[in-house]
């Protein structure tokens, strides 16, 4: 009840702090006997740690997870794995000075309210570093999903106002902000180390595919496919919207254009991004979200301290002018989490 | 886990079909000593039944609901509270026609393919009828929410193309699409009539503001506020998407821009939508949803029949043309017992 | 969270008083497909109801269940199933002299303290009424069960000092207290009898056996199968204590007595009660729960007042002087949502 | 859903199994601005651990506990606590030559017809070594019940058919057996240390105590406080029953005997073991449990290995010849988990 698991017949929990000794992840209802490793996991994570690339944070983080768990020679044995992460490139004294004081866009002022004291270093909790876990535990859900038959993949669809034109997916992992199109990517990239350089940052969107789904997931009514997709989402921090399908542009569609007509071979359309009714239609899963510009700036803003006095701030630290190339995955993970889940649920239903 | 409950320590457990003997709802972690009584729940439950107006389905449903259990003496036990709607206006036999067809934009196909077999009359649980027990829900969440000074309001804020211009909530229940600014709705409400003439739907955007919430609810990591508001709206059927504050135009804001500074009186801005970290902020929480025009529709289209043979369907009955006017009040609903839940697990937390 | 609901992946919630309008059940989570009608489960309502032979408790319901939902064409829907209990013999006026008294054995002092408030006619959600819930979803559970090949069985193994000797299954649903001994069944009811005309009341132990059920269930480490029994069984309300195989006994055992070795036919003997680490062994599943006497008695006991003045109090009504022969169904109906829970768990982990 | 998650307000999740790397736990929902440090835990730990005397396993694990996350500044920060112990005295080759066969008593048979494969090291997850996650968490429970004036102790009531004849508090951790009679426990110490050398172990009774519970704690009517204390219990390997107050005896007793009375000074006795209807009462709580005798054993006894070849085995190793002494502190563990979760459920009903 206090948050910090997701999912119900696979299910993971997640722990620790930005700059506290670790973080890491415990997954529980873990399929016995699939075959698993430690290297499978560290791609994933490979593509979410910091200092990738030039428009990603240069904190140092080798991101080696270590698997504690659930895992006996080289199979799956069905109790919890825990995967841990030592944090290394911590530099909590560079928070000293944001001990006192709430930075615009940071959840500073809201832990503060909730709890009534705070870990300040890194913004703890509320840290993007808190993902690690989900995105090890979505390579396990991905792992077990590989034996459906399910793929999934996001991609940058714009940043910063640049907007893809094309759809070429064998692109996204070759540019550095993981962009459907390469040439706007080169765009995206120029705009954020500009905006970097400027000491500001940027947003953007995210599109999500999910390929090879079976026709029948999700449980009407509340825990729907979507709903549960929707939630997986906004408990990213960034993310500040979803839309599935069509979409927002649904809202100016009529119903003779919105609705998927069928015939023999399947949908002729997918308005409705792969699901009806919360329960998915066979048809590739697709959802945009919406990502904030990253609240660390390096421009004074005008703020407050724990006292209330009026002040400016200027957010120093490590930070990702722009997060969407590292959100990727996990956005991804939190798919994998979903359908994996959802896929066990249905098990469950039909036995 | 099979998905008909919602929430954590204030839960409520749906039940029911469209055209079978009844719906309901049971209510658990009410707190106990309230004072409740039907009509305040008959209220809300006439704001969502169908047959209000020229815009809204003619079926006539009294949705008149009855406490069966947890109210003792005009208040509340703290034990669950049953309420019942016995459904009266059922004409199964007018869906005799779509037994064995899949009526696009409904979940004819999806519950078949899920479940093996489905009660086709009237969409069966998947119909919007489901949603008048959260109605019911909704009304005793709204008022253990009233004890604490909280007001949840929502309305259309655009319809079929025609978006609001102005914000005049006292207006909001005068029109029959409960939209916030008149002359909007007055053209809303002709453009309904005419798709509605013409066979057609449509869909639109409706908008919900929580006022009175302090700062501090919603549990990190993944039972956001905004995480878990996102789930309870996706799992709406004909909700599409959603966004919070600036939502979708973050992405193409600067940090700079979308950051919400703060002087001694609060913030300056709220493009977080009250939300920050997943965490209310004390501000007003603001976010949009989109609605996808009606499913049913008069006009000819393809589809299959269970045996996969295609046919052109025209989808009879008594429908919304656009059911923006009437998921208000659900939007509400829903909105409420997010909000009830999350007290009440922040409660637990600081004990 | 507020306790109403039971099972996860087939899971039910309860409402109702005693004295209220109705008591129900909503099921979620019931395999689609599989044939059910009224008649199968009025079989198991009518072994709970009262007035069924001298020694239970003359009040008159007939305990007629209807089906409101998630049953179509005499078939599961995969959608929840509510069943419906009206309460007819109501006489709430006989529990006025209560309504400001603690009835010694009763809940009624701690519902007080708990809620500030209660539902005083005939012991409220207290009341051994509520179980009627339970037997209705407890036979829904045993028709999915039944395809599993498992049959679940409880009857009184003692009464009021009075052990059974042999263990006749067929006699058990032949005499007026569910024991497995003939014989011993008569000087049960005698003593029963007896006991009633004195205004006294006595206790007993209650035996279940679960056959047929794979090796494999339960699920380590707190949701062990021994765990979650032994919760269902200490969630009804006259029990107070569980043991599985040979139990306390197991106490004062070796560990070369208490072991269950195995040949190659299995195991040699059973003092595990069919279930070792929490898993079901696939041997029978075994178990005894003891049953406290009724709390009604009509000897005056000493008591207070809801103001703390010191009284005598006599506990008229219609009651059980032993409730040993009802809360038979009852423990089978729980053993069958235990069993059919963790199959499906079972099922969704092996996925 | 997967069985590693006990509790709802307040939540462990606990990984690992006795040889693999570590052992942990995840503590979700503690009370923020707390006190709480390694030492206050590691004094339950060393309750625990074994080779704290002549009677208990000489494997030497120094149990020595690290926090990982959700403190800091030496107060609790509301986010997730991870306890992490690593396994230093792992002798899995000791473990080779059961790799194929079942070791009576023990979870060998079950878990590898549950899962397909097992990690048959000292018993993997089956071992009581998985209990160590949960000393740690009951301690943060103990730390948080503290301030509620919550004080609670359990004690060897019985070992190997050597009861206690009285019941003295102060001498309970003055012996090797924590029993609350100093002089039964030389007897005990005794037959124990025979046994030892005989290659046997017994099993007993471990009694507990919680004071200072508010009356009103428990969730009618599947969570009562009986309930989830039972779960709680059964969830521990070596128990194979639960009593409380009178117990099995109340089987035995007339409801004129077995009613606890009241007066103007509360209850006049305590049969019900300070719950009714699932509800703390205000008075002691107290129950017991009866604990099997050991599985390992090295007198030969008659099995069969992984092909279904009948064998003799004689279960090597570092064990105790009788838990109940390092299972005193479990049972307090749980019992201050179950405590903690309950007045938290409390909170929010009330909230």
């Amino acid at each position: 009840m206090a948050g910090s698991s997701f999912g119900e017949a696979f299910r993971i929990s997640t722990f620790g702090e930005s700059h506290g000794e670790a973080v890491g992840v415990i997954i529980d209802g873990v399929t016995p006997g699939v075959e698993l490793d430690e290297p499978y996991i560290q791609v994933q994570m490979d593509r979410r740690k910091p200092g990738q690339s030039s428009v990603t944070s240069p904190r140092k983080e080798y991101d080696r997870i270590r698997i504690l768990s659930g895992v006996y020679e080289g199979k799956t044995t069905g109790t919890p794995i825990c995967i841990l992460l030592n944090n290394t490139d911590m530099r909590p004294e560079a928070y000293s000075d944001i001990q006192h004081s709430f930075r615009p866009g940071h959840a500073d002022y809201t832990y503060l309210q909730k709890y009534g004291l705070r870990d300040h270093r890194g913004s703890g909790r509320a840290s993007g570093r808190e993902t690690a876990g989900r995105v090890a535990a979505g390579a396990v859900a991905r792992k077990l999903l590989e034996r459906r038959g399910i793929s999934i993949v996001a991609y940058t669809k714009a940043i910063g106002g640049i907007a893809c034109e094309t759809f070429v997916e064998s692109e996204i992992e070759r540019n550095a902000v993981r962009a459907c199109d390469p040439e706007a990517a080169l765009q995206m990239i120029q705009r954020i180390e500009s905006l970097a350089r400027a000491g500001n940052s940027c947003g953007g969107i995210v599109e999500c595919r999910i390929r090879g789904a079976v026709a029948g997931l999700g449980e009407p009514v509340f825990d729907k496919l979507d709903a549960d997709l929707a939630k997986s989402m906004l408990s990213i921090g960034a993310i500040k919207g979803i839309e599935f399908g069509a979409g927002f542009a649904a809202a100016d569609m009529l119903g003779s254009e919105h609705n998927d007509e069928m015939n023999a071979d399947g949908f002729l359309s997918n308005h409705a991004g792969g699901i009806i009714g919360g329960i998915s239609t066979g048809n590739e899963i697709i959802f945009r979200v919406a990502v904030k510009p990253t609240s660390s700036i390096s421009i004074p803003q005008h703020t407050i301290n724990t006292s209330g006095d009026e002040q400016l701030i200027v957010t120093e630290g490590r930070h990702d002018p722009c997060i969407c190339p590292r959100i990727v995955p996990v956005i991804e993970a939190m798919a994998c989490l979903v359908l994996e889940d959802h896929y066990k649920r249905h098990a469950a239903l039909l036995d």
